[in-house]
């Protein structure tokens, strides 16, 4: 692994030295051509398009109760507990998230309130294969659910050998509404503008390849989508007294996700950063998931040494990191020195799984340095604000200089007009 | 104005029959060359393009405090005290919304939180000649203020006859740190990329041309950006009970901003509608910006009869206005009838007017229907979360079966082995 010892300058460049995933035009097109016809053609365009690229003949686009029944009763012990336990801390956690509204009836004559909303309901993507993992069915589904969300109603690719169980049965334990097959573009076209099976929803969250987040993209405004994911990221702060084992077994764990995940270590010791990049060989030989893992260490990853704490942090806040470790001694003193993170992971025992799975925070979290103004998805993201006010007549008279001297600056005499229409007469004659 | 008796159902489709701004290819393509021309040659395109565009050679591009303070100091009494009265307002307001973290230590061995962060740097973009709005000013500025935001930079087209002396009197009395002369995609490249005069900022907010819109989609991702406001809208629903005069006055006062903007009523009261169709007709003549009001009303105004409230609501909770006016009796008892709206407005005497200048809800609202799942600016707009967890040894070890399960299940060993490190050689010999 890459050891640089440079000016916190000269670090933040060379950090900066990855490139960002660049939109294709002809995918853009392509993505543009299939939503057209899926909002002209509805559950035809998707039945279509899944004997053409997913190879099925579909009757239902809908998966029966009867099949998500069984998937959930076929589950292992083992997975069915992790996924309860998860399912339990999520709930316990994310609970925390829930926005109450506010009412101030303070001054005479005023109410002024703020209502919180859930949306009514909320499309959710899983991708087939190998990347339908059954924690973020949860880390999706489950924070709609907190929020009051009425319907969500689940998407993913049809698949040859039939829908993964596990991820059937992850659907049932978050309480998804429906579960319909259809991937790709496709899906979020149908989720956004509705078929004769698939009723549009108001919001689409969930992973998915180039085809899916262009297709999200495309779609924002019709209905909100979540962040679009870069590749995985974790920087870990650590000192002398972290265990390089530890540490490159955390860097790996991120590696492993994608050929352009990010692993980072900031350091003020050279010791450990040379221990940490030994071990980070070492490991990487019996991983399963190597080619993956090495080419993300090897392409993107790095080890930094810094000369001071101040300058270990000033570089994290820059790097913005989805996942950041804190292996430091009394690593919680140092929270408000941490200005930019998607989720935080304090001490030796915080290793990062840890949050992919059971710790509660949720794990779809901001990526590529958009930590500077992102935050994790929670229950936030599935309701919505209407503010309120009512005003007695004195009240509003009160104001009316105001209101109506700034209306009339702005060159707007309507809404002068339309405030003093409630007092039209008033001074004229007091009794009409 | 048109009146329709209809079903819920026919209402809702007729409702719908008015078209989205489309995107255009020409614009999204000179938006493309402006902001990679900024991210190359900084500050010297933007002198250019102040030239070229504005008409105005520039040495400085930022704004001077001299030239601010003198513009404060002119501004007219009633002016002054009318915006102080809508900074104390959306203060003691928008407080309300400041979002605090959270704390859980209530397991042995696990502390789970919430930091709340605010955003570093925002830009917030305000239009040139007659569009320039101080109120614009206070609602996007002052949020962020009371988040924290550390700096708040305003860029505006630089004018011919010199910037609005209201404009930066706003800005000063709104708190912003500095101003800056440039305006149109220049301008949001500038605060997204940085430039030698302008830092980049973490997230743009505030009102512009399809220029300036499609330049804030262009940077989305790079930086946060708010939404697109579309035109305005108001939607009243109203009974018998309520003053035709008045709600004529009201419809007009968002008519009057854009020949785009809609104005809608919806009542059960047949009466009520010819005589609101009729007032609307003689308001209009009197007014300054007849033209555009006439033009909004003629071709996107309507009023719809419904046979009940419940439909009247159903109909206007489809439509999910950015303003909505409740002119019914008793109006606060509907409150949990209404599920989408920017803003409303509850009774005979909160006008929408008195939402844009000075009741203290923001008036930076969802529009075009978005109002399903966005909810005003706020100051959640300018804060972002991270999620913390630490966790003992012991606590770690009673998940550790879970983590390991559902990492093996997705085929992620490293993430497996990350947990187990820490626990590596316990069974093996516990006193090594």
């Amino acid at each position: 692994m890459k050891i640089y010892e440079k000016s916190l300058a000269e670090m933040k460049q060379i950090a900066k030295s990855y490139t960002k995933q660049a939109s294709d035009p002809q995918v853009e097109k392509r993505v543009a051509d299939i939503i057209a016809n899926v909002k002209e053609r509805g559950d035809a365009a998707l039945k279509e398009y899944a004997k053409a690229f997913d190879g099925v003949a579909l009757d239902n686009l809908r998966v029966s109760q009867a099949q998500i029944d069984a998937a959930y009763d076929g589950l292992s012990d083992d997975l069915k507990s992790a996924l309860e336990l998860a399912k339990k801390n999520i709930i316990s956690y994310q609970s925390m998230e829930v926005q109450n509204g506010f009412i101030d009836s303070s001054k005479s004559g005023i109410i002024r309130g703020q209502k919180v909303t859930p949306l009514q309901r909320v499309g959710l993507y899983v991708p087939g294969g190998t990347a339908a993992y059954p924690s973020t069915i949860l880390m999706n589904a489950l924070p709609a659910k907190i929020a009051g969300v009425d319907e969500i109603v689940m998407v993913t690719p049809p698949q040859k050998e039939g829908l993964s169980p596990v991820v059937l049965a992850a659907a049932k334990i978050a309480g998804v509404s429906a579960i319909f097959q259809v991937g790709g573009a496709q899906a979020i076209a149908a989720l956004a503008f509705g078929t004769e099976s698939i009723e549009a929803v108001n919001k689409i969250v969930g992973p998915g390849n180039i085809y899916v987040a262009t297709a999200k993209k495309q779609v924002f405004g019709q209905v909100a989508i979540d962040m679009v994911a870069g590749p995985s990221e974790i920087g870990i702060l650590a000192d002398d007294t972290a265990d390089p084992v530890d540490l490159a077994a955390d860097l790996l764990s991120q590696a492993e996700h994608d050929r352009r995940a990010r692993a980072m270590l900031v350091t003020d010791s050279k010791d450990l950063a040379l221990a940490v990049s030994q071990e980070v060989g070492r490991q990487l030989e019996t991983l399963p998931r190597k080619a993956i893992a090495q080419a993300a260490i090897e392409d993107r990853g790095f080890i930094a040494v810094m000369p001071s704490i101040p300058d270990m942090f000033a570089l994290m806040n820059d790097l913005a990191p989805e996942h950041l470790e804190v292996q430091l001694e009394n690593p919680m003193q140092y929270l408000s020195d941490i200005r930019n993170a998607g989720s935080i992971f304090l001490g030796k025992y915080a290793s990062e799984p840890l949050g992919d799975y059971v710790a509660g925070p949720n794990h779809v979290l901001p990526t590529g340095g958009t930590a500077k103004f992102s935050s994790p998805l929670g229950v936030y993201d599935f309701v919505k604000t209407s503010s309120f006010v009512q005003f007695s007549k004195e009240a509003l008279q009160e104001d009316l200089a105001a209101i109506t001297a700034l209306a009339r600056a702005e060159g707007l005499e309507a809404h002068a007009r339309a405030v003093e229409s409630r007092f039209r007469g008033v001074t004229a004659n007091e009794n009409s």
